[in-house]
């Protein structure tokens, strides 16, 4: 494999220019939909990069929302090398990360994250995904949202919504609750193509999930913004985004790596909801909403089908 | 050294039987102090061993109390040998574990750890600590709490405040905020004697902790469980919980080991606090106490020459 220097390849200073213009697009469409919320955009530069943090807190709809671009680059370390399995001097990479909190319980939380991956020693790949996380599990809701995700896989291979769904799965999965944390998505890492043609292919895909990803809240949004809602319903949502921080602080790859790599701390912590609550021993009464959303927090639940 | 098998000799299970009585006694002195506030009791039984864990929940005072007694052994895995840099067979350990969260404000949290470790290769070693986090640091009340850990320390060895005061310090440190937890305290591990006679001395000083911990707790809710709050102080000390939550997730060891060992998941996580707020990029306002708090988060503080 060629380095992907030249002027219209896919090189990742060139996918950084379009990620981040479709980050303007993503802030743009969220402001529309909630209404009142406003972003507020923090431009940071590193000596490892650049980055802009754009935060939203306290709208009609929504809570909490970030939705950060960043394009760093720098030694190829040797944690990075033993993760990653491979010999390089430095590496290169974009991306852009999100997570919406809603202050309505029957708004689910939605995450997004894309990215493109390179080494000087001329590996490059994409990774990224999509996952939502109710705090009421609405199965025609959890299928709609599947079905748009396959969707787009589909136009590119049929193979990857069945892959990535499982990959999904298993990733936002916590361990210690043995539970996963919403009705997931898709996942997937490492998709390093042959050919600039394959690259071109999963540049596109990633901008697609960029595309959707505001289309998709957007509708959620306006089907549940405004329902009424009871404290007990609101307590309930507080204890789900408990399990969010859990899995955030403990599992998430992203975070670990932020923390490990002294990065930005408010940009990585942005994802953390606003108000959480942690409740011992907390079981909600067998038959309730909030028991049935429980018992369908597991793997291997073919949403599509229904 | 010989095994500690006899009777009347220092051996984690007689260790065992003295920490239970005593986490008897500081649930009893922490109801007293709370008033209306009860303890429930959850016995456990596994496999590995057995422990009984005592939660209260929305006392007067008191908004959430985790006292957790445990006795448990087994096979010492690889894992633990390359941690300890020691060989051995099985090992066994005994241990009480404390957080207490006021609702209140200007009630400190609080924690207590004890244990009592030993293999079968002879080893036997006491660790532990207590550490205090203000909401709301007051220099007063500070130094009073240094200096009645620092007067159990000198009973036994001069050299252990000091020492033991180091090892808080960077231990209840977030790395990842540049920010100590609270005001620290004392932190051991490992203290691993010679002989029988200064095995009892550690064992004497660890009940002295089980028991001073309820008095010193007892006097901080005397002295501010009744203080008027406003809603702004309120939202200052959700926000300082979260940089609870973050150092128990990321960095306790105690709480990684729990999690990773598939622990009681609930006895473990009773560690975090009820209500917690994450607020993106929070600046206290020059000058104010919330600002004054922040700018005393630093390790090296001499607080008991003040």
């Amino acid at each position: 494999m060629t380095l992907l220097t030249k002027e219209n390849t896919v090189n990742v200073s060139n996918t950084a220019a379009i990620y981040k213009s479709l980050q303007t697009t993503i802030c743009r469409t969220f402001e529309q939909a909630d209404g009142t919320g406003k972003f507020t955009q923090d431009e940071w530069q590193k000596e490892i990069g650049s980055g802009l943090t754009c935060v939203m807190q306290n709208g009609s709809i929504i809570e909490k929302a970030g939705v950060n671009f960043s394009h760093v680059s720098g030694i190829f370390s040797e944690n990075m090398a033993k993760l990653l399995g491979e010999k390089a001097n430095t590496f290169e990479v974009t991306g852009v990360s999100s997570i919406i909190h809603s202050g309505n319980p029957f708004v689910p939380t939605i995450h997004m994250n894309v990215r493109h991956f390179s080494l000087d020693n001329g590996s490059s790949w994409f990774g990224g995904g999509i996952d939502l996380t109710p705090t009421y599990i609405n199965a025609i809701e959890a299928r709609w949202f599947h079905q748009t995700l396959k969707d787009i896989c589909d136009r590119y291979d049929t193979n990857f919504y069945p892959e990535w769904k499982t990959w999904a799965d298993d990733y936002f999965y916590l361990t210690h609750r043995h539970e996963t944390r919403g009705v997931g998505g898709i996942f997937f890492d490492r998709m390093q193509p042959a050919n600039e043609a394959d690259l071109k292919i999963m540049l596109n895909l990633t901008c697609d999930l960029l595309k959707i990803y505001p289309v998709i809240y957007s509708q959620l949004m306006k089907d549940n913004g405004y329902k009424p809602f009871t404290a007990a319903q609101k307590k309930w949502q507080k204890i789900r985004r408990g399990r969010y921080v859990e899995f955030n602080l403990i599992h998430d790859r992203g975070t670990k790596f932020g923390l490990e790599t002294d990065g930005n701390i408010e940009s990585i912590l942005v994802s953390l909801p606003a108000e959480v609550e942690w409740v011992y021993q907390n079981q909600p009464e067998a038959g309730s909403p909030e028991a049935q959303t429980q018992e369908l927090l597991k793997k291997g639940i073919d949403w599509v089908k229904g």
